[in-house]
């Protein structure tokens, strides 16, 4: 079933930089992993903003919250989830 | 390029029956043909409301306007438009 | 899987009232079946509210979306879904 | 009489990581002893979100503020309570 | 217990003179009945619009939705319902 | 006359906790002075927020700017005025 | 005592325009008869905007709900009241 | 001075056709004039929406009101005015 | 030419006590010098809010952008300005 | 294309007081090669904030994310961005 997330990420100015920059490394590797393993289907940047907005396909809101909640920035985030219906006038 | 579109449709409720009748099935008729020509990438359907998440790969803004202000429904639609750029951790 | 469903009920004070009146014996019919089926786990009154909170256990966004469509009532609803997960310190 | 109550948790990053763990543990406890005793009936999360819904069954609105005014992440909570009814087509 | 209302009236331009007057003044037959009952313990305008803050002392949300509900204005309103408990430093 | 008053307090998580202890004991000892001497009407806890809803009589703005700007979590509120008519309805 | 009032003015489209051209004529005498009486002291409009902001200098909460509410755009209007205190700073 | 405006149009779907086809012919009109004169600088539309975004150059607040309130499709638009001074970091 | 200001205070509470004090000293001296030279023309404050309610009247926008960022206070403030014109129903 | 931008500026009270300096002085040369390169085509001070409405000139959303992304202030920014297309009342 597909999911629309957006992310907005809000990281404190005083976060110490070692942990930030740590944090975002892995944050990178884990979204990859994801989108290569088919669960992270779209990741788009929201120009001029730190933000995000995805489409994952998952087997059931138990499991999109286990990976949204995994997030290394998931702390410092905003997510709002949407789910996706299949739309009458689409095709394929 | 590509458009994050979103569309909510409220039709009054004292439109004539033909005419809205007639709306819709232009509108599905002009969805599916922007979707063949591979202009209207993605549409999905927002579980429970009259509405739909699109994504657009247009050549400019002017030609995303065109497209959208041509929707049958395009009148009664309230459409929010944020433009996606490339997210430095998707891949492919 | 669940879905916390708020309905807020906006019917146009011009609507026929015959056309009122069936609208809403259908819509009680619709929802009670539905209850019944197992599908419309639980449905409370929002106090004071013209509106609604519900639960559904549905097998997806299809599923759920088909069903709230197909709510005698729905061109006259606000419609806001959420998934809903399991709780870490839910019990049973 | 039932009781819709929404919790957002927004812990402040610079708290201290012992307190955190402290606290987070304790707050589990207490709302299983809650749900044990019949009075948090409902407990679900928000898909997504470090925020849950919760149905509570409790004599009055006194009794519901001195629980959620217990709860040890009250402090780092946003809550907003919604009086529920009887609904009119619901079973049972 | 106490609850605490707001409601805002919104009665349509173009609704007939004659149902309009007539139902204002089972509004206010209404509201003293449930006043005098001791039900409706406190009714305040807002200076400057057309909308009240009431406190209501019934025994269930139940009971006040029944009330609520039944308004005669109740179709052109909107209601807001607030529990309000015990404050600690509030005398007698 | 009459006015409606708000109060959310918000106290940082990191004020020292002899100044917290010491001006929550002093907001207590004013408020109840205010009530004895009939100033501050009405005081409700907003169930499940660390916020009251009271009711002011005093002679005038000016006055009751003074005796809210003297809160002593006055600091750490966000306080909403709004000014209370009669209401025709009303009985005595 | 001094009060800030803004008010939108929103007349709905298919008012009789006999009734729309009345209405704001007399609209215009009462609001100059209240400003010679010294009631209504400062009346500006939004630049852009159907809508405009005034200063109300009156004996109680009760007298200007009486002159807000008689205003013969009363019905169409959105008005917004917030009582003004001698501010520290201001001379004079 | 410089004027940043917003303008949202909202015309109603059972307004009469003539009224709505002269209405928009005079609009542009309207706007042309005063692109010619150097008034209106700016004028561009939204993506996807009905909407504008615009800067006026007039000598005041009253004349830049007296050119928005005579705009043909004045009485279905909402107007936001922004005033615009000038930043430090421009060049020339 | 007149503007409508509203400003907002929001002082951190860990901000130096004398830092604090001295800028406060010298908020009120710089308010009280535009008072006399005639371009702060009203200051009311908000009842029971830290905020105020102002019309200035300026040569250009940039005369009152100079103004309101020269503010001791100005770091600290929301600031809200509204070009305010001629009304057509005030007199003098 | 041109892109509208509206950038709300937060710098945290607590930045070292050289970081803010430096910062400060970098965005503003970074702003103006912008502008000699014709890439940052309009620059504007909203009037009583430190916030400021530009247009951007581009060849995509990616070289308008970069830009962005790529400003001194950044990490202390809200930033939201419209899509501008050509308005059929524009002249030239």
């Amino acid at each position: 079933m597909l999911y629309h997330v957006r992310m907005d990420v809000r990281i404190p100015h005083d976060l110490d930089p070692g942990v930030r920059a740590d944090t975002i490394a892995r944050e990178k590797a884990y979204a990859q992993d994801l989108q290569r393993a088919g669960k992270w289907r779209h990741l788009w940047r929201i120009t001029g903003e730190y933000a995000n907005v995805s489409v994952f396909d998952v087997e059931s809101h138990d499991e999109l919250h286990e990976i949204l909640s995994g997030l290394p920035l998931f702390p410092y985030m905003d997510v709002d989830v949407t789910p996706l219906a299949k739309h009458p006038s689409a095709i394929a």
